[in-house]
């Protein structure tokens, strides 16, 4: 029903207010519920998966008119090479991103203080997972750096393939503004599927923000994982990687041959609805 | 669809009976499904977190055509302060939301009697989180009145940034009236987030009507917390503080700059579609 | 949509024949959940309350055109007692409804018979539940008949009072024909937070039905409960006046202060859009 | 909305890229979750039920417009024998589901190496089912060959009976694109309610293509059960006799009585609309 609205002028501040706050919402719920689960002991591994779905689900609600509602730098990335989304604007929507991801952090990091204090007084790699992704979940389960680089290019790229899969207009994109919904369980199914071996980071904003919080705020090992490995990058680069594969991966299998809507130019969807 | 309708004149006091039941709905699971896995031993938090977001969408449904479903004094304030809402029917509403939460733990009371004397025959704090909330949900794990007051300042803060969003018809509004399951599904996401400190009351007549009910029905010490601290206008004063800061921000980094509607006022959403 | 369609005559027997399959779905899940997760041993408490609510989703998919979907005697009693549904058909409907639980209830005996024989050789009270509903469980919690007669009733009533709210068209009522899957959540709802004393019934064809079916399979004892009653009448009755407490409630709270539709007579829903 | 669109020229081939892709995707999700919960130790088996539901839901998104989105030869048949589907078509679709399931299983494989070798050394039945089903999910219920021939039977007739009612524009199918999550949520319920006896295969090449893809990785034994018996063909031909059970009962309960629509042969649903 958007399009019968007279349309304000956006400019690209108020867009990065939009991811700001969109990815604010996000890890508000996405490093919450892990701070519940690990440090409170409430809830398990699948209420970290359903809670992060209901946090990207969300944080789309909030973006979505904007900005689309990208709210991960390699989502930007990948809509800039295979959806015409202009490259200048890559920058300042991943630092928005970026901001977003720490600012929530570091609110989650204020309201558990008593209980990341009860639970690991150390402030060691035993909570860092309530902030950044590690390798097994910081668990030895055999998977190492380049274990975490194979998985999180993977998760990403199924990510991405699903996202324009979703989003498509040509494709049987949910109508009545419900694709956030979708979405969202799109990101419970990576948590439950595709988790085991990087904590499903699947996007750099999620794992740098936060990352950089934990360090501020008494983190100090919080770039090495736990056999002691410069991981940092991990969760950056794989991801944008991963991005890229599925969005290529989407339109060589199904992008491609669907049928032209008359509305619109092939291959390009209305920005409203990129990742929304 | 609502608009086509020959509008029948509404009274605040049918206004009131419909936040009442819809309050009254929303504890009858909410409160019941504390008691089903506290008292009764069935389900986990989890089942919590579900069965109150179900509770507020099927509250939501209940009341949503006659007053937009508020179903919380802390959001009636903040859509008298940042939506228009009348002040005037501010005090009606939130006697309403009270009644109804109060009514609604008396049958909870009544149906679980055997459950709870079996469970808690003193009636103590052990079951007290049946009805109202605690620090640490009982537990200690550090945090103290204070800790409560932040957190529920926190979590009501979200809860109204994220409703504004979802509810905004110029932002990405749900259709097809499935907004109240959307927020539904944002207070399941914040009991699985934001639920360890102060069991995510958010919400004044949530947490009152039922406190009262327990202390007219043999729980003496209902207004204080497991460390016997006066506790009880915590999740009441919190929660309203919490929720004008919520609005501040979503109109600051999102609300202010989207587009205007033509159907519309600039920020003023139809009176039908607030909170619902 | 449906009004556009050229109506084909709909008889009495085709309306059974829809009313038999929806609750044969329903029970193929619902039976089938508990018989999974008592005698097989997958899942808990929560995946009977998920898989009963997709059970009665889908039951009204299938019957929704048909009849609306009532697939509960004691909804049909309610919608002719304040809907105006027809008195004439309340018997046959529930003679479809009980003779699909029941035929349900023997697809569910004959596929778990080596599971349910392995968990329970004699057919006795401890796989009971898996066919029919009993005071506590099972369990010795306190409640007895008369608790669970008690327990019925409220039960009952908030299952019809939000059915009505969730299908008034004069009310928020879901478009896009996704009534079925906020109805579906209103069981699980009802599942997680009303099933601590007597199993949630809250349906006659659903108790009576799959009670039949097990006493002819070797439950000799499925009339009793687990301290020697005759309870099987307890979830036929009870239910039958919750639904009407419901329905009075609704209207008087809620349905009676509602704007009239133009389209419709105020109070009554079109006979396709009842319970669905 | 696809209606007013200009249709470009679909190819078989395009249609089986879509089907791939759309199986592809349900594999990864399906065979990723069972790896996570087996051989990650992360979640249970109602993540299970989830992830496969969601994996079906995204599926059908990713190639709903080309196909309607069989991802399942039984269902494939089934629309053939019941719904005017062309038989030529039928075994192009079915080899482009296996080869999509089989591609899906390798990348499993690849991404839980570490996992599954450190789980299950020896590649044995204690792993297998994370890429195949077995009797009793690898377990001793007494469930035996033949048993999950019967299961699988009944099994694939409730997704097929569903699926029909779901989509049956006559009925009251989801509108604005959501019938693909409600048969997502068809196959959480079957999950969570047809599990026990044969793992809900329903889906032959679900079972057949990542059971030989384990068997060209390390698996010896994926031909067989756990009991030594040939089992690989169960889960082959009873979905497919299943399948067809479902179609037909659909139709004679509840399809046939259907009124006819205007735009509509009757009993003939739109290609684009089958099965999605």
């Amino acid at each position: 029903m958007a399009e019968t609205e007279a349309v304000k002028e956006k400019t690209l501040l108020r867009e990065c207010s939009a991811e700001l706050a969109g990815t604010f919402i996000l890890i508000l719920f996405g490093c919450g519920v892990v701070a519940q689960v690990v440090a409170g002991g409430i809830g398990d591994h699948d209420s970290i998966a359903w809670a992060w779905g209901l946090g990207v689900m969300l944080g789309i609600y909030t973006a979505g008119r904007m900005t689309g509602a990208h709210l991960n730098p390699a989502v930007t990335i990948a809509l800039a090479a295979f959806r015409g989304f202009s490259w200048k604007k890559v920058l300042p929507y991943s630092v928005a991103q970026f901001l977003g991801a720490f600012l929530a952090a570091l609110v989650v990091r204020w309201n558990y203080t008593e209980a990341l204090n009860k639970f690991d007084p150390g402030l060691t790699v035993k909570s860092q997972g309530v902030f950044s992704t590690l390798p097994g979940n910081g668990a030895d389960i055999g998977v190492h750096m380049w274990g975490g680089f194979r998985d999180q290019i993977i998760g990403t790229a199924i990510l991405m393939f699903v996202i324009l899969a979703i989003t498509d207009l040509r494709n049987t994109a949910p109508a009545a503004n419900i694709a956030p919904f979708v979405v969202g369980l799109l990101v419970v199914g990576i948590g439950m599927a595709w988790g085991t071996n990087a904590g499903y980071a699947i996007n750099p904003a999620r794992d740098f923000g936060p990352r950089l919080a934990s360090f501020f705020t008494g983190y100090g090992g919080a770039f090495k994982d736990q056999f002691g490995d410069l991981y940092f990058w991990v969760p950056i680069v794989a991801p944008i990687i991963g991005a890229l594969v599925g969005a290529f991966l989407y339109d060589l299998l199904v992008g491609r041959n669907l049928p032209i809507s008359d509305e619109e130019e092939p291959g390009q969807i209305p920005e409203e609805e990129r990742a929304a």
